[in-house]
């Protein structure tokens, strides 16, 4: 059996493991990222976790071929660099070539939400599908395009207007379907809720937790508060309006969401499903959207699996 | 030399011509499209306008190998069916097998906005670039985009909202790229400026021009008038803010526009490339952002072509 290593790093955590050629984990390791560190001291952080991965991985250290990275924001695959991520702060970063010199085996890198996508086609939610989009709703909003079992490198909808002259984006730009429909997004705009109704449903159950999460305003619409309700209709419109804009324009076969907000499962999926229909353009085949089945998996899977 | 029909059918006209394989148009032919008239009566003109063009050719008929056809709205190629459109208020319409049947050639369909891809890539402003993304500004938007000199089909970003619960569309959406970009959105908001102030500069012009056209409110800003100015302003917002999430989202190498609006020239590239380089993601190399260069010969060239 052959090995590779994925390296999955997120705005919060980064995980290692190492990986079956069929897309089985073998073992895994996670650290947090801690990004307002210095690029280098990341990167010592994270060949240390590869190294405890394939310590746990108890595999002939020469069968492990490669290992393969996927990361947020825009990247040099070629090459192997982070050429910008707002999230992160990394600019010119030559991550791959780096760890490959420390580590004495290639590394390759793409995008996260690639990766991730390609794990879900490989072995989760959008097996044997043609084509299939995964969007990751976590500290931002990542989309990952693979058709014929091939990652389209690049496709990056994030940073795509929704909201002409709308929220302000980490981008620069105004209204961007991140700054919405991230859980990031989803929880400025619960932090808003609690500044104008400080003593609401939502406000309380934020207190008594001590902090505001993306499931903060499921909690309070579960004890029945017409506001937090309202505010995740909100949301799910605007994540209805960012899915039908790529819908319409790449027509994907399935749709898979992953991240923090798609814990929420079919209590989002539904009424999202609902809302899609409204708006998706005639002669469209609806796509199945489903979520992502694999969880982290999926991005340390993927990784992995785009190094061979 | 084998040659090859094209049809190009847009809102307005219907455009047929006989083309060489290295794409130099022979014989050309146009008729009004009169979209309000059943299909089949739409179809007998095509068939018509096919045979004027051929004749016109002075060419050995066996010479013609096949035709392409490029329609807008949403199609399934494979089948040579338009699906819908919207603006011709066509549905599961058997164009090419239908015209085929009466041809006696191969005829295939797609997108024309596809179509006038290729053509620009065959033989006009996105010649040699490994991706190329053509927007027309016309009675819609239209959005094609060929990689590696191959349509990459059903990329369609006209039906992309870039307002939420903005200018209803007539997709049934609010706020498309279309409803503010294309040259019917431009008229439409020219025409809210008129009967905002029916005595400003804007409102003469057409009163003398007896219509609003898409170039009315240039001429206005031609004659001093800040109001039509402020116009234009803000129609290369919206249209810089499309283009933006199509960078952001797919990163094109070069940028074409056609249609209508196109016409206005460096008058319209040049703020908007300002516009688009304050907004594109950090990293993203900026795209040549050009405008066509063949007109309306790129529908037909490349639709021709599309048949070999």
């Amino acid at each position: 059996m052959k090995y590779y290593v994925g390296i999955d790093i997120g705005g919060t955590n980064i995980k290692t493991g190492v990986v079956t050629e069929t897309g089985e984990i073998v073992s895994e390791h996670s650290i947090p990222t801690r990004a307002e560190r210095s690029q280098n001291e990341v990167l010592k952080d994270i060949i240390a976790s590869v190294r405890e991965s394939v310590a746990g991985a108890n595999v002939n250290p020469d069968d492990i071929l490669a290992a393969g990275m996927g990361t947020p924001g825009f990247i040099d695959s070629k090459n192997g660099i982070v050429i910008y991520n707002n999230n992160l702060g990394w600019r010119d970063f030559r991550i791959a070539p780096e760890m490959s010199r420390v580590l004495g085996i290639p590394v390759t890198l793409e995008n996260d939400a690639d990766a991730a996508a390609l794990g879900e086609v490989i072995a989760g939610s959008a097996k044997g599908t043609k084509s299939a989009m995964i969007i990751t709703l976590g500290t931002g909003v990542g989309t990952g395009y693979v058709v014929d079992g091939k990652i389209v490198r690049g496709c990056e909808f994030g940073h795509m207007v929704i909201e002409f002259g709308g929220r302000r984006c980490t981008c620069g730009r105004k209204g961007c379907f991140e700054t919405y429909c991230s859980a990031t997004g989803l929880i400025n705009m619960t932090k808003e809720l609690i500044a104008q109704n400080p003593e609401g449903k939502t406000a309380l159950i934020a207190a008594k937790e001590g902090s505001v999460g993306g499931q903060t305003v499921f909690e309070a619409a579960d004890e029945g508060d017409r506001e937090a309700a309202e505010l995740i209709d909100r949301y799910i419109s605007y994540l209805a309006c960012g899915l039908v804009n790529l819908i319409n324009g790449l027509q994907p076969e399935t749709i898979s969401l992953g991240g923090g907000v798609a814990k929420q499962g079919e209590r989002l999926l539904k009424p999202l499903r609902q809302k899609v229909g409204l708006e998706i353009y005639e002669g469209i085949t609806f796509p199945k959207i489903v979520n992502c089945t694999l969880g982290y998996k999926a991005g340390l899977i993927g990784a992995a699996l785009s190094a061979r």
